[in-house]
């Protein structure tokens, strides 16, 4: 079972692949896709598309998860951001899976058992499940890799249980 | 010059395509894209970025114009039409076409010559603009109409400049 962790953003979408065989996880590839700023954002969304394309083209996992996001009274960058995460949405669902969509709060629960805990906190669990011998940088990727532990989670639970928690 | 105007939306999309030829503008196409609630989200970008690929290939237009949203606090809807949005940018894009991004503001300017035009003017010179017998149906597609007509204003603004109002 691999699932494709994706931290939504424009100018840096982090991006996590996590591979599960019995309970043993592993990271198989995790890193940033950026557009440059200045740069039509019609252009910039479709430069996010293709890299994400061809990153889960060639990775074929089994689920994807892409974290949900929630802003105050920034509307501008709300703009941007919601604008990137529905070309992700998209993207997965030319590949034919409904992503999963966890909260921050999910995401923490999943990784820490609490779904109040730090960045840092999450960050170094990310290292300890998936063995790494340092936390993964930058911290757009750990966080995606976060949320590819997740999404495994709630495969396993609708696999579990037949249901769907997406 | 053809031009292909957007009103974004996830559960409604309005549509509508304006040819000028020399001072005539002439409506070729208009109407509304609807997706379902209930459908995931992932699903409804996935149906709403095929049905624009397939009536944006088939009108070939020279010019694309998506309307600017402007949120108050309703997050929630932002955060879907945004998403929406986002898809809508992309698909001009994957087209070749870099979009116009008018402000509501910049649509009642070019349409009524009045950046505080009401509603109910901006569709009734939408009617008088394109020559036809009653105000377009449904409101998206009225608003949709009076984008096109902006995104041929910018165009002509621009082809006799050589600039780029975009």
């Amino acid at each position: 079972m691999v699932c494709f962790g994706i931290d939504p953003g424009l100018g840096r979408l982090g991006y996590g692949i996590v591979s599960q065989d019995g309970d043993a996880l592993r990271a198989l590839d995790y890193g940033i896709i950026s557009t440059k700023a200045g740069v039509p954002i019609a252009t910039r969304l479709a430069e996010l598309f293709t890299s994400l394309e061809d990153k889960i083209s060639s990775h074929k996992p089994d689920a994807i998860a892409v974290e949900r996001l929630f802003f105050g009274r920034n509307t501008t960058t709300a703009e941007m951001v919601f604008q990137a995460r529905g070309v992700v949405l998209l993207a997965a669902a030319r590949f034919g899976l409904i992503p999963y969509e966890p909260k921050p709060s999910e995401v923490k629960m999943s990784v820490c058992g609490y779904g109040g805990a730090e960045k840092q906190q999450v960050q170094g669990m990310v290292k300890n499940i998936l063995n790494l011998e340092s936390i993964p940088k930058p911290d757009d990727a750990a966080d995606a890799l976060a949320i590819a532990i997740t999404g495994l989670s709630l495969s396993m639970y609708d696999m579990r249980n037949g249901g769907m928690t997406r």
